[in-house]
């Protein structure tokens, strides 16, 4: 049984909670290891006759390097293996399931915090409906590993991430039960409507289930998608899996910080008004069975009660037509079990949102006390949680974009940096240490984040807007339409631009160059190492009349010479290119000429630049 | 004075209402003619000492062809004429403002509708905040024609739309009032949210108003710009101007149709509960003057029956951290100017939104009565709202494209059309008539819209997205990650490819061969002429194991002859260009057959094509 050790709303906990933070892995044994090992395998063992079923690895606090026993997952090679289980089984079978994926993510590296926050509600999800004719969608997927470990994958998770390997993601070519890929966020909702749709233009009977995390549900699709499902009202499950935490940490370097986004807020509320819910309906109960004005108006004061409390009468999800359960304990087995049969036996209930409270990191205390949650691990060790990273000469580029980008705000008040929910990512936490009032991060909205430096940049602002490659993707009309056919200065930095790796072709950043060349107004850059980078980042600070780019890419610097005090020196690329029309016929030479591109040409520009005009009218005479 | 004529909520009615429609221009005369022209160029009169202020073309219902008299109007250039002006001159102003929208429309043609639904507010926001200082941002801008007849502008109106002309929509270079630019939907409150901190981080004080319409609030730029002003909390005014139409006009060949998408719904309950709401502050105010339990008592009964009869105890956008102020009726001068006055003497507000209900098309018989309000009209004559429109021998394109996913839904009832609110520009309402269960507008949601295809073509279903060409660049990323990385055969339809005319650059398709041509697994097509398009849309349906997309212009087809029952034939885009590698040294003759480009080889492709797979392997031998 995995152990309750973290700051949890009480009211929340289905099984233990203590109010006083466990700091290590003993004191949590000594608090709670007996007390929930024996009942459990007590009843396993006379109802099911199994042999060697034993504790899971966290129950005895063995976070060792060997696989930990894991009996009863064992069993499971697919979801219809799991269909006789009883509660307390599927219970077993959650710590056997979150232990394993912790022994496989120590040997791989990978998506550990996710994965780790949503072990019961995958457990539950495989028992209550019957993929993969039902459709389950992890938005984003870096949540899927407990769920390719329950559908044919355990014995291929140690490739995950790897050269012909597992995708670190859903993937539809991988497995007939990944539904739909993922890797960028917030699609889930609309790719489930689309499949609920699908099914009834087909007349057939299945469930629909989006499962989608509170950071996804800042960015703009998921509104977009929930507003035309509250319209449609086809049958289909949204779970609203909110673990206070954008899709990637909300962790600055000194610590963790609250989620950005008002609608975090607005589930907070949710959540603080659940006792009051309760005893709503126990009133509502009561006011019924006996009748009477008296009694209605006793009703009526408690609605009001619970309107104001909540600062919610319906929410959100209600307002755009979505049918609101919840908030519900999100590794509570038997809440989660009894809530998803009941609303899987409701018949033609239109969109229906599960408001599940998880937390990330859940059972493995390293990643509950860390602040990033574990959210993406190299190889760790885990007795200890040590992640063993490799020590280099040099730093990423990703780094060094965040220190040229200092650098250049020292000297300019003006300059501020924005991102979508990627600080750590973007190297931008750096920047927020130095200069907290200067650095944005707007949730996964890109498209918000782009028109919101376009409207800095009318003020006088200079603001850099740090998005991986493949994401400015979701943000190209705004590229287009607010910044560049305006032609405002907003700096583009593209981390991530070209293949990137273990994340695969999602986020490999593959089209920039493409689309962003073609733009009019946009000055294009890349640097060849990291000292071009902080020349880059300097240049783009200083053009000041149209928008610019870099694109730099994942993984380190080559080691050379970085410029004094990390300071660039604007370039002045003076591209020489054929220009744009046609040459007329002639001798090669004389085309050169006529285009400007001969070696007097070159040698004159160059001398321009270095501000010899003499020089180079004389090599032009 | 402008008349009221329409179904328009009894209680927002700020001057005149009737339950009995008026169906003519004379009729209205006759009720209201009368009793709303003295009292008003009375108080003109005696306050202002201005000679011959008389009443605008409206109150006269003279729809005549010349320029109506507009003796105040003639009087203001730029907002600062307007700042003496009194409350009743404003009204007066703002019917000469519409008589004049009207007569310039009449005369270019262009978008008419929803500048007739906002004069008052264009009026007051003039009247009450200090541009060019205070900062006021149209989204899309299609409704700015009154705000470029009040700053500077009115001289040039004659020539919008036109080559060297204004702009159809708001633009920086075009004038300091523009203080951005616009053109496509749901970018103003980020842009303003950018301003606005721009304005914090520089010390300034000016106010930042955006004003958006319901349609544009479907889009989930938007949602995302709101979550996160909720949370930075700078002082910003957001008017949400709500017409019960998207932005481009929610009507059916067959008449207008309410607007799509779950959140005009919860608009309708706000609007719904306003008597509610007024009575809850004389009830609060007066159980604070009371006080006592059982005032307090009473208060909550008025609370609780506020939430459970508007269906909704805070608001959408209270949940997103926006202060919520309304419905105000947005035709009701003093109601405007009051409301806006107190919001702009409120200091350190955080972001504001006020829910303004107006009409589209207001003060216009014929636009009012019209199903698409007319939304984007052509050359019309005033006195009887016909419309000049052209005859041409062929149709558009887009009805072509229409015509024949028709025949292609006709054979294979898995063919669907998905559009982003664009029934009429994409000629899809042609397609909803003939299968009204088969066709979806999601919004204004473009990433939305491709996505759900995407699920649609997980279940088997054949999508075809019609979405012009520039706005599909909002569902790039959706584009590339959740079709062609999936390899899901999704069809686009890219309308308006190329230039585009009057709409100008906001609206041209430059981008799409290049955005699309880059991607892996995108079949691109583009058709010569409208037998073509028959053919693509045909090839496009067959090709059911990859994404697809065919382009085609603007404008009309060239008249060629149109293939039997509008049933193209798949064609076989078989391209012979340079393989995808380099071509080693040699002859030009030698390096052309290694490319497989010589005339055999050409006429090899021919025959196989053909199934005469002998005679191209004789003309190779």
């Amino acid at each position: 049984m995995a152990i309750a050790i973290f700051s949890f709303p009480c009211n929340l906990l289905g099984v233990v909670a203590s109010e006083q933070p466990i700091r290590n892995s003993s004191l949590s044994s000594e608090l709670f290891g007996a007390c929930l090992q024996y009942p459990i395998h007590h009843k396993l063992l006379k109802g099911r006759k199994r042999q060697c079923i034993c504790a899971s690895l966290s129950d005895r606090e063995e976070y060792h390097s060997q696989r930990p026993p894991t009996p009863l997952l064992d069993t499971i090679n697919y979801p219809i293996h799991m269909k006789n289980l009883s509660i307390q089984e599927l219970k077993q079978l959650a710590d056997e399931l979150r232990s394993d994926v912790i022994f496989n993510v120590s040997k791989t590296g990978g998506h550990l915090g996710s994965s780790l926050g949503v072990v019961e509600l995958t457990v539950a999800l495989h028992y209550v409906f019957n993929t993969p004719k039902d459709k389950i969608l992890w938005d984003v997927g870096h949540q899927s590993y407990p769920h390719k470990i329950l559908t044919g994958r355990r014995d291929r998770m140690p490739t995950i991430r790897q050269t012909n390997g597992l995708a670190g993601f859903t993937k539809r070519s991988e497995s007939e039960y990944d539904c739909f890929g993922t890797g960028h966020s917030s699609t889930s909702i609309s790719a489930a409507l689309g499949m609920a749709v699908g099914r009834d233009l087909q007349g057939r009977k299945n469930n629909v289930v989006a499962v989608i995390g509170d950071g996804a549900m800042t960015a703009g699709q998921a509104y977009e998608a929930m507003n035309n499902a509250g319209y449609l009202d086809s049958d289909m499950i949204v779970i609203l899996n909110d673990n206070k935490q954008v899709s990637l940490p909300t962790a600055t370097l000194d610590g963790p910080i609250p989620p950005v986004g008002a609608l975090s807020s607005a589930l907070s509320r949710l959540q603080s008004s659940r006792p009051l819910r309760e005893l709503r309906e126990v009133a509502k109960g009561f006011t019924k069975q006996i009748g009477g004005p008296m009694h209605n108006l006793a009703a009526k004061v408690d609605e009001y009660a619970r309107g104001m409390i909540s600062g919610s009468g319906s929410t959100l999800f209600e307002e755009l037509g979505l049918y609101y359960i919840g908030p519900v304990d999100g590794h509570n087995m038997d809440d989660l079990i009894a809530i998803l049969k009941e609303v899987k036996s409701t018949k033609t209930t239109g969109p229906v949102l599960i408001h599940v409270v998880t937390e990330k990191g859940r059972g493995y205390p390293y990643a509950e006390k860390a602040a990033d949650k574990y959210h993406g691990v190299a190889k760790f060790d885990p007795a200890t949680g040590m992640q063993f990273k490799s020590k280099t000469p040099t730093q990423s580029y990703t780094s060094y974009f965040a220190e040229a980008l200092i650098a250049e705000a020292e000297i300019d008040k003006n300059v501020v940096a924005i991102h979508a929910a990627m600080g750590g990512g973007t190297g931008l936490n750096l920047f927020l240490r130095r200069f907290p009032t200067r650095c944005f991060d707007v949730g996964i909205a890109e498209q918000h984040a782009v028109t919101f430096a376009a409207g800095l940049a009318c003020e006088g602002i200079k603001p850099f807007c740090a998005i991986y490659s493949s994401f400015l993707q979701r943000a190209y009309d705004q590229v287009i339409h607010d910044v560049d056919l305006q032609k405002l200065p907003v700096r583009f930095a593209l981390d991530r631009a070209g293949l990137v790796g273990a994340d695969g072709p999602t986020h490999s950043g593959s089209f920039d160059v493409t689309y962003m060349a073609c733009l009019p107004n946009m000055v294009v850059m890349a640097p060849s190492d990291e000292a071009e980078l902080f020349h880059m980042v300097a240049t783009a600070a200083a053009i000041d009349d149209r928008p610019s780019c870099f694109r730099y890419p994942r993984g380190n610097g080559v080691g050379v010479q970085l410029p004094a005090g990390n300071k660039g020196v604007p370039l002045e690329w003076r591209p020489l290119v054929l220009p744009d029309r046609y040459i007329d016929h002639g001798s090669p030479e004389d085309q050169m000429n006529e285009a400007g591109l001969t070696p007097s040409h070159i040698a004159a520009t160059v001398f321009n630049i270095l501000g010899q005009t003499r020089e180079a009218l004389e090599i032009m005479s």
